[in-house]
């Protein structure tokens, strides 16, 4: 077996075989396929593409490739959720202590934001003491004394995707149905959840442009998580405009502890819930009540709890950017638009992500959003507030915002996008 | 300027602007775009293609990577000629020192064997005490005292090209047609010949197996020439079958010496008269006549010389592979094939040629072929005999060859391909 004839056989339309597979994935992560032939094959596969056995047996080796982790110890049934990524996505925040506080188990492993989407880790890192690396056993300890835990993946999980993800982010192989699908599935099943599920975005702000396309992707992970006995479901949701208010780190905490207050935008509390119900039915808690569980208080319990358990101070001031500067409106009417692609990018040069894995980010940096499609708005009026640290920024991060807001004369009928577009099930 | 929108550019089909190609092929020269980035765009050109004019330009900027070298100083013109690579494809051995008995100045840049192809100074280097490494000095010296040279390109000829040729062997990303063509033309028009004869190869033994592609291949080196003013010309030549009656370096040595004493197989002869007659005619010397100075040994004078010039001894024994094994035929009848590949790939396998570029060669090592298409054979009577110095590599050697020879009944009609299958001019 060699690394160029498996390159070439990808390369010229053909299948791979399982033992092609399960040899470049093993000698990719040992070192011994080179990582300018693995982006090779790589690129061969987003033009190529892979048919549905040729991912299930890559996922499958990527598995193969570290340890897994077994929650069969713990009393309650988990319950995992994983987002494609999008702009002012803070959903995980609330949904995990909401679901806990529900009586599922949510064991969270996530990530950290790499270009306009914003990381989960990076914006619970706002808070004063809150700690994402965990060993095995806090994370146990955490999981089964709280009931959830977020907090950033082992070395040991998934290592052939660790390093694949890396090198495709490089090397312009990102968007491929086969590849992103096997990444994200190798390290849920890796995880060892017993029921997943996924919110596959739609839109400007997400990887997915097109239904069709999210369509696929959902499809092709739900299918990979049911062969491995998983119990998976997808929701395809919005990404055409942020979720909620706030895109940045330290502002989406703030308006996650509103939703876990019983307050918050509608959007983000509809699709907290609708998530939070499809994770208790696949955890096989059909009867829970999550909204219950925003109303009495016992998700921002959940929350507190989890938090200080990290080492975070729940009731500690956020960290606020020191500059700001107003977006004002600039017609009276209706707005029709808010591209969210380009709200991600100007809180990412804000300050709010980064460029290379190894960069800081801003806390308090982002965009707040003061008014969103469907709502009336008067010339001048505050539209959006850009917060930085680094105020020479605010040009650059204008630009990004050109073109990005539209808007119709006063007194039209305008009714934006259901948040929830489509669910896929096995 | 990143290397990402490079790629993603290329992947999704799009031209590449001239400051995207100037940018790249510098920066990966410099070592700014990493290996991993230049093979997920060198397979992002493999199957997207590039244009005419992309091509042009991407061969420019190999050429401004590194130096030019300039022959105008001499009082001859200068001729070239390259060939994309067969199986017992000695033609440079008798053809330098005989376009140099005509009149011409033949400075040839050439390289060692890589995969089942075999090279010209792994040949060469079969003479002993005969050397590849010539400074520039050294070159011009022997250049203008003998009129021919055989030697490697110095290392700052097209870096660009020699770090993405290296990349592209590993990489499997070697047969492209734009990536091939601009790889051998920014070589030769950096090395700064007036003129130049394309040998390109059709067949199993070849990169171009079919003649469309061939022809394609051919028009768009012509075209690259003809464009940085070097005369330049292509002949498509037969691959199906080895050239001569012998594939590995002594042996081929020894045959080329045999057809510069006047003798030698009337295919080789053949190829031999008419790349030297294109190349004199590209050269402004159309009316020399090469077959006078092969029958008046004005050819042999020039080799020997040229031999002696580089350390070589033109009359010191060859070296002999230690152990021989004899193939026979297996029918009685005519011989109407024996496959370029096959035999090129048993003449690596016994030592010939070389895995990685790091490895060594066996002189001796080789395939002697004792009949060839069109010729009758008996069944027990020998057809091949392998030379090694590895007789353990027979039976791996015996593989590549199962199936590589057919027969016709006695007396049946055939008549072998004509070696020079077309011609493209500008």
């Amino acid at each position: 077996m060699d690394a160029i004839s498996v390159i070439r056989a990808k390369r010229d339309g053909g299948r791979l075989t399982d033992a092609q597979i399960d040899w470049i994935i093993d000698a990719y992560t040992r070192g011994e396929v080179a990582h300018e032939q693995m982006s090779a094959l790589a690129m061969a596969i987003f033009l190529q593409g892979m048919d549905r056995a040729e991912i299930a047996r890559w996922t499958a080796a990527m598995i193969a490739s570290g340890e897994r982790m077994d929650f069969s110890s713990l009393p309650r049934p988990t319950a995992d959720k994983h987002s494609t990524g999008g702009v002012g996505d803070k959903i995980t925040l609330p949904l995990a202590p909401l679901v806990a506080a529900c009586g599922a188990a949510v064991p969270q492993l996530s990530g950290r934001g790499l270009g306009h989407t914003g990381g989960t880790l990076d914006k619970l890192e706002a808070i004063p003491g809150w700690r994402a690396k965990l060993s095995g056993e806090e994370m146990l300890r955490v999981l089964g004394d709280v009931g959830c835990v977020i907090c950033a993946a082992g070395e040991g999980l998934a290592p052939a995707d660790r390093k694949l993800y890396a090198l495709r982010d490089v090397t312009g192989t990102v968007e491929s149905i086969p590849l992103i699908a096997s990444s994200i599935m190798s390290k849920k099943i890796a995880e060892g959840t017993g029921s997943l599920v996924l919110d596959v975005k739609v839109g400007s702000g997400a990887f997915m442009k097109d239904l069709a396309s999210a369509r696929e992707l959902a499809a092709t992970m739900v299918g990979l998580g049911t062969d491995h006995g998983v119990r998976t479901v997808a929701l395809l949701t919005g990404m055409a405009t942020p979720l909620g208010r706030t895109a940045g780190n330290a502002l989406e905490v703030r308006e996650s502890v509103e939703v876990l207050a019983g307050g918050g935008p509608a959007d983000v509390v509809e699709l907290t819930l609708a998530l939070a119900r499809e994770m208790l039915d696949a955890a096989g808690l059909p009867d829970a009540d999550p909204a219950k569980a925003l109303a009495d208080g016992s998700a921002m319990d959940h929350w507190r709890r989890m938090i200080a358990a990290q080492g975070g101070d729940p009731d500690a001031p956020l960290p606020v950017a020191r500059e700001r500067h107003v977006v004002t409106a600039e017609s009276t009417g209706v707005l029709t638009g808010l591209d969210a692609y380009a709200v991600g990018l100007a809180a990412w040069r804000l300050g709010a992500g980064r460029a290379r894995k190894e960069d800081p980010v801003q806390a308090g940096a982002g965009v707040e959003i003061h008014a969103k499609p469907g709502e009336r708005v008067r010339q001048g009026e505050p539209l959006l507030t850009l917060h930085t640290d680094t105020p020479e920024k605010f040009d650059y991060a204008l630009e990004a915002l050109a073109g990005a807001v539209s808007y119709a004369p006063p007194g039209t009928e305008f009714t934006a996008d259901p948040i929830v577009l489509d669910r896929i099930a096995p």
